[in-house]
């Protein structure tokens, strides 16, 4: 277990699995693709992709898995008590997703065992048995996840004991200590590790698995950790059933960058892909349309924002007085009040990556442009074309390219003439283009002939006829539509952000907002055609 | 210290100080006011109101601060070395608030005192000794906020324990140890602790003050209660700069109903007091307009949803198989939501809630189509007036209540004739109610003549003519609208959920799902009216 020195520490990943369990949570097949690569990409060393068999979705996402590093694996139950574990139709459907790593949760909580399976004690710790050796028996490294381990030990320590022994005699890897219920302070997982520990099984055979529901989820990980687990389970940004699981996106910082962790331990995820933790924790909420929490520590977009004044001016002299790590090395970035130096240097920064200067003037009043805007529900950080655009405008670098005179979007839903209802977008759009209107209309059928909507629609419509500048945006291509409802309720403003990509492979990102959904979108598409006329 | 053989503890809540420090966060003076209220209802011992001088809005709270059990306390920092405390005006101005007790800041890191104060450790020191004094000259009592303690130690533990012995030497009732940056493992803030209770100060007189940016704000203030500290400082929902302070949401419910805390402490929050917490952090986002956390521990709206099939059907037997305390013990309640991970006897659980009963046939028949419309996007978890309406399909128990023939939904943006650019949505809506057609149209105009968008246009049509049933929904009001693309790109499919309250205080959530976001809205619209002539 030790390289270097360090001991090796392992993560396991189920965001896809208990993550899904987030209520308003429900991946894709090919959302679950996505984030298992994303994951693997990062260094984690086990990704939990579902419960093959249990829903279409999982089954859809085993049947064509990510090719990774990871090891990939698929989450089941033991076998039910009154058949063997070859019999048992639930299990071999686990066992058919084929893959590497097999995790099979079991009781061993007495009062679980009886209460919700009905069963005695000693055909309980037979199911984990088995379970276990028929896993390992087809050739899979197994995972027993004890479910109620806690509770379970609080109630009755040799029993819970028996069943941890009997997963890892069994020929189990990883026997997975989880606190299933959250209420088990930090404190006494670390007395109950090191009970287990001195019962038997050594703590390279352990894992910790904790909830959230007392708000120490990390801290609970950590004191297991500190007790002598070896693997360490949780969700990206804390996904999970009920208060969430513990949240890899604020331990996996804690354990590279903070003693004792950092000199005590390795992890499959090298200092070089820490950087990238910010941007895989947007790219989830990106995915599921959530907003960021702004304070979630290391990845928020508050996490090193100074606002208190003797702070901020602080952090002028020395980030280190109010910092406890730099942000870069999670790829987040400090937040001073705009107004300030360091603002104007970061923006010189991002112009001069533009190939943009500009007098101080001119920079402060981008500044200001930007935070006015940004307060309206602009978020220019998600939609850098945009950025560009307002930059332009206030250094007097934004050629007049056409001019929209005026659109119109039409949804209609009724019967078409086989008598099924059928909706169909139709739009409008007027441009003035070297002094000449034009006036273009499109559908928005796509190849089947089914109605892609409102925003495609004007999508087409826009991109249809601007005369002599056509040829410069035939090959833009919409990639991806993404919306967000901000306040809520009657004063709701909803901010759209729009992705595009072209043949030569660039691929450009614009916002627009409005209480009107259909006119966010259009200022976003507008900002796209506009950006892309620059290139 | 001790009261019916438990000892007590002291809770003390900064968010309107510390708290106000959080990003977008900025309370007036009544909503200080309110949130004094609030907090000294609830039990809080102290309740930190602001900087008096600092700036107008705390000044103007504490001209006029509520009448309180709780002690009001003034925040202030001590005297600048080179004048004495008598004439240091800014601690003038606090101590002019005319508060009983008093918090002032200093610092106890050597690296801090030199580059940000820029003044030898023994004036920091005798600064220390001297602003503490004078408070206590002025008859009040005295906190000590000890800045950047646990890093202080870390560097030159002498020095710290000297800052910390001069406070409470000249008087201050109070030693608060804080954390500022965050940074510190709970296992070191109990380490040191011990080690400032042997170097002469009691755990009588210590405070703690711990920040959440590595997720262990709440784990480190237990650390630190089990190590000897009798007062906690923390804030409401967790507010605070960066990440937030520790979270008195969640932790005055660990306090009082988890062991070993139960039984060892007492607070001024009475167990009557406890169910009124969640209320008391809903409002506090209320007035915030911030959006409730669902996933907030004790009293998240999802921080008792058991979503799980497996937690659903066991929660239904025994709650306390998957709950580690009562939800009513904070104000809180149980949901099981209806979604694809739910099996047979929730959904029965679910029926008879709805008072709905139905055979097995019947009941597979409701989670298959459940699934199928869940792959297709649907969220019923999210949305249990479409639940409802699925289920009573199925069941055959819905009437036909009226039929939506067509609709037609215009967007146009164009120049008004004061030749500014505006945004015109207009919605026709064709149903037919007992036999006779009926033919609405309607913009979608707030009071102040703004375009609330095509969502709003549809909403209004739909509900202005139903004909005999006009009536029973003339009180509906949308409440929030929210969207999520789903797959992203080109086949992006679009889900809508949109929520409605009544006069009778009912608050229903409906889904829609298209490719079109007009038609998944209208689809959400019509499952929110139906539901609501079912009541």
């Amino acid at each position: 277990m030790t390289e270097g020195g360090k001991t090796r520490l392992y993560l396991y990943d189920t965001t896809l699995r208990d993550g899904q369990q987030t209520q308003g949570v429900q991946f894709s097949a090919s959302e679950k693709h996505e984030i298992a690569t994303m994951l693997d990409d990062l260094g984690i060393d086990y990704v939990e992709g579902g419960w093959p068999g249990a829903n279409p979705t999982d089954s859809e996402f085993f049947d064509a898995a990510p090719k990774m590093r990871a090891r990939l694996t698929a989450f089941g139950m033991t076998k039910r008590v009154g058949r063997s574990a070859e019999n048992d139709d639930v299990l071999a459907a686990v066992l058919n997703a084929g893959t590497g790593t097999v995790c099979l949760v079991g009781k061993t909580h007495p009062f679980h065992v009886r209460t919700a399976l009905g069963v005695t004690l000693d055909e309980n710790l037979q199911a984990i048995r088995d379970s276990v050796a028929h896993v390992v028996s087809q050739g899979r490294e197994a995972l027993f996840d004890a479910e109620h381990f806690f509770d379970g030990h609080a109630d009755d320590p040799d029993y819970a004991l028996a069943c941890a022994r009997a997963a890892m005699e069994a020929g189990a890897r990883w026997v997975v200590l989880c606190d299933t219920n959250g209420g088990t302070m930090p404190y006494r997982l670390a007395e109950v590790v090191d009970a287990v520990i001195d019962g038997g099984v050594p703590g390279g055979r352990l894992g910790i698995h904790t909830h959230n529901d007392t708000e120490q989820a990390v801290a609970g990980t950590l004191a297991a950790v500190d007790a002598g687990v070896r693997q360490v389970q949780g969700t990206l940004n804390g996904l999970g059933e009920r208060c969430g699981n513990a949240n890899l996106t604020a331990l996996i910082p804690t354990l590279l960058l903070k003693e004792p962790y950092a000199s005590r331990y390795e992890t499959g995820i090298s200092p070089d892909a820490l950087p990238r933790l910010m941007r895989v924790s947007r790219r989830l909420d990106d995915i599921l349309n959530r907003v960021p929490r702004r304070e979630a520590a290391y990845v928020g977009a508050s996490a090193f924002a100074h606002k208190a004044g003797l702070h901020a001016s602080a952090i002028l002299k020395d980030p280190t007085t109010y910092e406890h790590v730099p942000p870069e090395a999670v790829g987040n970035q400090r937040i001073v009040p705009m107004s300030n130096q360091a603002g104007l240097s970061n923006l010189r920064k991002r112009l001069g990556d533009l190939g943009l200067t500009g007098t101080e003037d001119q920079l402060r009043a981008i500044l200001t442009t930007v935070k006015e805007r940004e307060d309206a529900g602009y978020a220019y950080d998600m939609a850098p074309a945009s950025f560009e655009l307002v930059a332009r405008e206030v250094l007097g670098l934004m050629p007049e390219l056409f001019e929209v005179k005026r659109y119109r979007v039409t949804v209609e839903r009724r019967k078409n003439k086989h008598d099924r209802m059928v909706t169909l977008s139709e739009a409008v759009v007027v441009v003035k283009v070297d002094g000449e209107k034009r006036l273009s209309v499109s559908e928005s059928m796509d190849a089947t002939g089914g109605d892609r909507g409102p925003v495609n629609a004007l999508s087409k419509a826009l991109a249809k006829d601007l005369g002599p500048l056509q040829d410069r945006i035939a090959d833009m291509r919409l990639k991806d539509f993404r919306v967000r409802i901000m306040q809520g309720g009657t004063e709701a403003v909803t901010r759209v952000v729009i992705d595009h990509e072209d043949d030569a492979g660039r691929r450009w990102s614009a916002v627009g907002v409005s209480a009107n959904i259909v006119d966010a979108s259009f200022e976003a598409l507008l900002d796209a055609v506009r950006w892309k006329l620059l290139q």
